[in-house]
């Protein structure tokens, strides 16, 4: 089968033949529906994944139809839809057994953190998944809309959880960055919540793509001075409960820390580089500054529940598993709109 | 001025003439824009405040302006527009520390239990409020609009964030009564989680007003064993994660039983006197029945908050005093739809 | 290997030689270090395990050795000390992502529900368990000292962790009945919260060791009426903020009621058969009544940590497989103390 | 009456005569019992109150007995003993509604901050409070051995609040500096959950008391490289889930870092004025820092139930208020063993 791989670090992804995957005992094998392409694919590319050697599929926006069930797994059968969850911890520590598994204490003690992250993803048509503990249904959702759910709207969905207690109605939620997940938290919040939505972005048409998902401000962070005026303004004297901060880069960060109010919370989601020099006074009392990663199996069922019943939508654009190094190409100059999926059809 | 008030128990409503209050040191008085008509005033006006004498003033859903203020109040000014919280705990323990009021733990212990409940309320020109923490600002909301919401949205609002946690978007929330608070529950469980909702009733109207307002699924109720039926096929095996009954008679209540899963709630906010008897058993392993009162301050500033940005509505209606004993008169006999508000400006 | 059977509904439980179970693909077989005996265990001998078919070895609170590994089986090692989760749910639905089996959505319709719940459970050498997902780590405790955490200290331990926000220190906590979950409860009440702890009982001496468990106070309820002033004295007009019902007979309810505050938990774990004619005013208002079942595995976890660092402690008593039939009839007979553990060693 | 002043930033404390204060309408004078001696009395004698002029009285941690009601105020009496909530905030906001005064959103707005801290507070015979709701209800302590407890005791209590819900018994919290409220975190962790306790000072009496108080393990991180080491032995792959830093220098806070696991809480309470330069990838995924402010009134109360059923205990000594300047500078030559209090009776 075809397949869309990181060799080593550096070297732009191949497109090259593979065997199909068999089952082992207590394994899985998923014929792949869609696979989503992601920022984190580029990191990938560039530094690998951190502790592991290539080549190896690449892919961790994942989901499909069981294709063969290993000896001893049960529960599921051949043909149904499900979503692959993309960190693969160890299954036994207190973080996996509430299905956190990208919190799992043994995650720098693996062989690998997920397919697509140390061994293969999904940018193939089929994928082994080492467990049906890594499975979620799909229920009336087709796999190639679904695979980016796992990612692109299971990340901003755990952040948003993680601070649902402080978005009573009279509180404001920021989201910075109205890209892939951005697009996806302007709308998770609008259903998750009764708070007000700013969204802050550079691109006035990603600007218009968030009032239409229901932002209640809209504000260009072109003049970033202005923009926190603007924003503060609409807050008032509370401020806001809650940032998300979907790029991560100096002047993203320096804007959030403008806007966060008392006992909130300041979350670094975009892996832009830059750096909040943490002291008392720096940041208001109580705001809690982190950098979540990715969300639960639990969650992600509940993510495929809100698409399910078209409360969210991911904008997905298909793209033939051939296509795939142009379109990580693309996404690395900013040309990708929306999210860009590798379907197995269009081969 | 004029004001509705109860006398005895069993005796109708009058409307007198009574002196406007004068704040004493502490206190405000508030200038009534609007005093809700709910069916506590039918009990009231039936059994009287337990442990309370009557003659007193009507109208335990208030809001207004701030008309005069006492020696010592500070953070109010005139003519600032307000809600008026409904239930006067002691203050001082540790419920009433939370603004959760109405499960003070002095709360039989008082000499009222708020204005309309034992003491003058809201159904007069002017109000004393015994003092200013009891007031919650209403921004841009006209008072008269505002004013079922400190009852006819609190309570639905209450009850719902008491297990807001088990309302994830693959859960499933049930409506029991789509009246003054069932049309309001409709409307904040959509916009407080990502949870599906059902409503129940009797009248098709009303069964199209939930669904106007949002509910996923109506059912009329008539065939009690078919509505069970048909919830239950639409929960599946998970069944309701919540079931609210804004009725309470036996029959809704006994639907409410067949529909609620594990590790749920039942909830009763409807005084219709049927009776769950709760055995191991009788209900699934985890589901907590409950029979919850009003909600806190905090609760009302949210609530408000949800009006004020156009994410919730009461229907009201808009009578004169003079109508109000005709008004309470139509809530007995079903004919009110909507909320009925009483407004001076009418008189 | 020798076995405690159940067989027919009614019958006495036999000792029996059954074959060593071997483990398929996916399974574990672990060798019993202990195997508590539980009332549920008499429930079982005298109803079935409801929907399931006879014979199966008894046993639900087990603990041991991993003895073999089934093929595709990672993450464990032969000899591993391990603990047995009790509830085996379907894995995949919203409550098993959590761990949280026993409020599994599928729980009616499985071919069992743990072993000696309609399969072999740990009453005997040798104890196939389906996935390794229902094992956890025992550290440093010995298996047959750790078997009944797994249902007398994870009951109470789930029971009190649903309401553990309510159990702040100016709160108390009530706990009717010092068996064998009781006299955990009052133990684990004592480490998980500042709140202070009422324990009530017939017996004197079990009140004697609540006390030395660290209950604040002890009240013999021979005399309910006195019982309930004694307490309603201590608590004050809070009243109680959970009461823990470990009996669920008629009396204790009945006590349950007059004991509970606004806005708290009345939580029945005994399946004495009594019933709460649950309506409005029955109860205060906001307090929740529920039956909850068992605990989860992350909970297992917690409880298992407990013992380990000596906050907690089973008061065990063991007994050889022989013995048997003999401890299940002293327990029906009110004669076990603490709790009683069939070990294989004294075979 | 006596009272120790502040004057001018930089300027030593001096005691001088001042008027007896007289309630107005809505106030309360409350007799003082004992006063606290915080180092951030010498924050505001060197830098002022920010945005307030001297000179006033110091004094944040006080206790005492209502001395005098100002017309309109109820549910207080003569003689009662209260302690006084220490952060002034507007009384009327979404944090002030829930008794988190610390967290109000106008709190750069006002006149004050508190008793000490911008105006006059209880270092003094008789203490102005400007509303009966921040007094707190006693019990049965002695003022004077209360009144640390509004700072020394509620600032780790708000802390450890804010990650309960991490600190299950298989976690570990750690302490950083085990002064005067270091001392009372280690007692409040083992009261509050059944997580372990790691205690870090360079000062090995400390280290001696802290296992007193039900430390697990103490360490020195004199050498802060073994330190790391040995606490991250003990605490395993799943490493710290809260380390509270009551220090907040460089060497700490950089210690801090090394101990925080996924998903967990980092907590700066010293103002010490060290700095963590936050990136992605400098904590742990998940990790939430934070500089969390006090406490609330409610968690005030809960506090001092915990010192009035025995459970934590202030390490306290007594002086004379004409000692105040001496025990202040004391305080900042860290000659001051567990928390100074100064009491008018020595006078």
């Amino acid at each position: 089968m075809k397949a869309v791989r990181f060799t080593v670090p550096g070297a732009p992804p191949i497109v090259e033949n593979v065997p199909i995957p068999q089952p082992g005992p207590g394994q899985v094998v998923v014929k792949i529906g869609g696979a989503g392409v992601c920022h984190s694919d580029l990191h990938v590319l560039d530094h690998g994944a951190p502790g592991f050697h290539g080549p190896f599929t690449l892919g961790h926006e994942n989901a499909g139809w069981v294709a063969s069930l290993g000896a001893g797994v049960t529960g599921w059968k051949l043909g149904d839809p499900v979503a692959v969850y993309g960190f693969w911890g160890c299954g036994h520590c207190h973080a996996c057994l509430l299905s956190m598994e990208s919190y799992c204490e043994n995650a720098e003690h693996l062989s690998n953190n997920g397919g697509g992250i140390g061994t293969d993803g999904g940018m193939a048509e089929y994928m082994l998944v080492p467990s049906p503990r890594l499975l979620v249904p799909l229920g009336s959702l087709a796999p190639r809309d679904a695979a980016p759910l796992t990612d692109a709207a299971l990340t901003p969905y755990h952040a948003i959880k993680r601070g649902l207690h402080l978005l009573t109605p009279d509180a404001t939620a920021v989201v910075i960055g109205v890209g892939g997940l951005g697009h996806m938290a302007v709308q998770l919040l609008r259903v998750l919540c009764g708070a007000r939505v700013v969204a802050v972005d550079l691109d006035d048409r990603k600007l218009d793509h968030a009032r239409q998902l229901g932002a209640d401000l809209v504000v260009n962070s072109r003049n970033a001075a202005e923009a926190a005026e603007t924003i503060n303004a609409f807050t008032g004297r509370r401020k806001a409960a809650m940032v998300l901060d979907f790029v991560g880069i100096q002047p993203t960060l320096d804007l959030a820390v403008q806007l966060v109010g008392r006992n909130s919370q300041l979350t670094v989601v975009g892996v832009g580089g830059g750096t909040i020099p943490l002291t008392q006074w720096t940041l208001p009392f109580g705001c809690s500054v982190s950098t979540p990663l990715w969300g639960s199996r639990a969650e992600l069922m509940e993510v495929i529940a809100l698409a399910e019943s078209g409360r969210i939508h991911v904008d997905t654009h298909y793209f033939g598993f051939e296509q795939g190094p142009q379109v990580l190409q693309d996404l690395r100059d900013g040309k990708v709109m929306g999210r860009g999926v590798l379907v197995p059809e269009l081969l």
